[in-house]
């Protein structure tokens, strides 16, 4: 596959959007990343979201979206892979652009979640997991979190508070960024104090929903002159798993993750090592431990030490959140995973303020669809 | 991008399928597909499908589904455009395979309708509309169409009679499709007498819905020995409209249908004197019409007489529905598209028995969704 590279970025602040429409969401963050790159339009639409049917009533939403973005004729499509659909649409643009068939696309990661009533949207969010077998039986997605959770506590002896660290240094880092949803510091005594929703998983283990839009533009890398922001494709990777956790071989590790990270490692050969930033899918606390144990940061069960050892800091030998992650900037699902691409770029062109990663050379990403069963992981650099 | 061949495909009968859930629907499809090219196994798999969240309750089709195939682990992802879902899958398909980051894909579209009451599905149905300007007014889908037949009657003095050669002439194939739901021949009296739904679209003018699936298994065509059944991707296109009708400068003449089509007969090196069969997505007669002439085998206005005639018969100039379309195998929306492509391969490779095209050679297929937003438009050669 060509090289690829990441010319435009841009996005909205993930907050409660009561003014805006979905397609004017979207509208916001490409137009950015159009104007970023200094480009006027763009030869394909992928478009990631996951709830659009459900919340706002309207399907072929890529479509819908290139009119509005003044493109009408442009091929368009939605890509949908639950929580992951944002990297999965990331990717869909890169194997479009990749194969010669177009040499522009942007991509932009959308949902808006706050035109429903939060049950409707914790039952929309449920058709991520398995309709038979999880959610026919009663569960949510945050129960289902929750016992993957007591589950890891249980194996290995973590206790809640043990956890804190990620919400911490997610929320610290987004004090700094104005596109995040919660802006204001956490304690430890917030931490374990705060409301229970599904034990143990309390508000703090948990990232907050929102409406949001996220876009990039790219080109392939042999294209372009010497004078634009390109921050370069270096590896791509997509694996699954069974979305009913208890059908999994081993419920407490991601293969998917340790699969998709794997052939992006090696696709950009390089190894855990040479990753300067991770911005990882921390829907739920434990998932940012499951996600480090998988990626090969820390050994099976001992993600937390990362936190607790404060590794993971902006100034840590594993700096996630950088931006404040899914916890603090916000998930507004479908739109997450272009969150999390739009933020390492930021990074790796060193945009980042008081959360820049000093000499921030390879950055990673990693989204995740359910509770860990469509994970997509890119690492990307400065060329 | 390298040349990509279809080497198996499959597909279960569109029916009411009571018994079988939409995995189950898939698994057969895409079993047979991989029966079908003596393959055990794909590196990835591409799902179209439009209403999965809204009747199932499902999302991260991709990823369910290929756990039920038994390639837990595979890249899995779903696609949406609407009743174009399913050539949007194959065309992510074609590209992945073609971008040389992986070596084989599946596609499959898939739906299951019957799940839900009519008014639930017609409801669904409905957000392949511009949710905002058409759906909120009052619309359903039918009656977008009908306000399109309408108008299409009185700009070019037809009556409504001259649009029965299209259902006529897709029930007469049907009957001779095994995987057809409705296999009984109509007559002229039958179709000016049947039910009306929305004037002037009666109930034999429109496409019955269904549940259903169709697969096929892609790979480069570099890497094939002699022996295998190869039918050759030869173009591919997509572009797209306005979702809604009254945005359109020409609401009678489907632009993205012009633009797919060019686009795909420019990368095939044909023109439409070169189509032996063409699969067009005649969810409405109207439907036959517009995509005729958009295509380039009938002036505007005129694709009626196309019909009129005899045109349109397997021993016609231009066969169109020679499986029985639409209108007669039956509309499982999500998955039509890839019931076209397998359609097309089954002429290509002369299995067709009694509404086999004499010496088909090239084949052309065009997906639709919304009425007229989304479409891809495929050629296959043999090779």
């Amino acid at each position: 596959m060509r090289e690829i590279a990441v010319i435009g970025i841009g996005q909205t602040k993930v907050d409660e959007h009561w003014d805006k429409a979905l397609k004017e969401l979207a509208f916001e963050a490409a137009i950015a990343a159009l104007q970023d790159a200094g480009r006027e339009t763009a030869e394909a639409l992928f478009v990631g979201n996951m709830l659009s049917p459900l919340v706002s009533g309207q399907n072929q939403l890529g479509t819908l979206i290139a009119d509005w973005l003044g493109i009408r004729g442009a091929e368009a499509v939605k890509i949908e892979a639950a929580c992951g659909s944002g990297a999965a649409a990331f990717r869909a643009g890169l194997m479009a652009v990749g194969s010669g068939e177009i040499d522009s696309a942007l991509v932009v990661g959308v949902e808006k979640m706050t035109d429903k009533a939060g049950h409707d949207v914790t039952a929309a969010l449920a058709t991520a997991a398995d309709a038979d077998y999880e959610v026919d039986q009663g569960v949510s997605f945050v129960s289902l979190n929750a016992l993957v959770m007591r589950r890891y506590m249980h194996e290995y002896g973590w206790k809640h508070a043990d956890f804190a660290p990620f919400s911490i240094n997610a929320h610290a880092n987004a004090v700094h960024n104005p596109y995040a949803r919660l802006r204001e510091p956490i304690t430890l005594e917030q931490f374990e104090k705060s409301s229970m929703v599904a034990t143990p998983v309390n508000l703090l283990d948990a990232s907050p929903t929102g409406d949001g839009a996220a876009a990039a533009l790219i080109v392939p890398a042999d294209r372009l002159r010497g004078d634009v922001k390109r921050i370069l494709v270096a590896g791509s990777g997509a694996a699954t798993d069974s979305i009913a956790i208890h059908d999994r071989r081993e419920p407490l590790f991601l293969s998917a993750a340790y699969l998709s990270s794997q052939q992006a490692y090696a696709q950009a050969g390089v190894s855990t090592t040479d990753i300067d930033i991770f911005e990882l899918h921390d829907a739920f606390s434990i998932m940012s431990a499951l996600s480090l144990e998988a990626c090969g940061f820390a050994e099976r069960g001992q993600g937390p030490r990362l936190g607790l050892d404060n590794e993971i800091t902006v100034t840590g030998r594993v700096p996630i959140c950088t931006r404040g992650g899914l916890k603090a900037r916000g998930h507004p699902v479908g739109a997450t995973g272009m969150y999390q691409i739009v933020e390492v770029i930021q990074q790796l062109r060193g945009e980042c303020g008081k959360t820049q990663v000093d000499g921030a050379r390879i950055g990673m990403t990693q989204n995740i669809g359910g509770s860990g069963a469509t994970i997509l992981t890119h690492i990307f650099r400065q060329g």
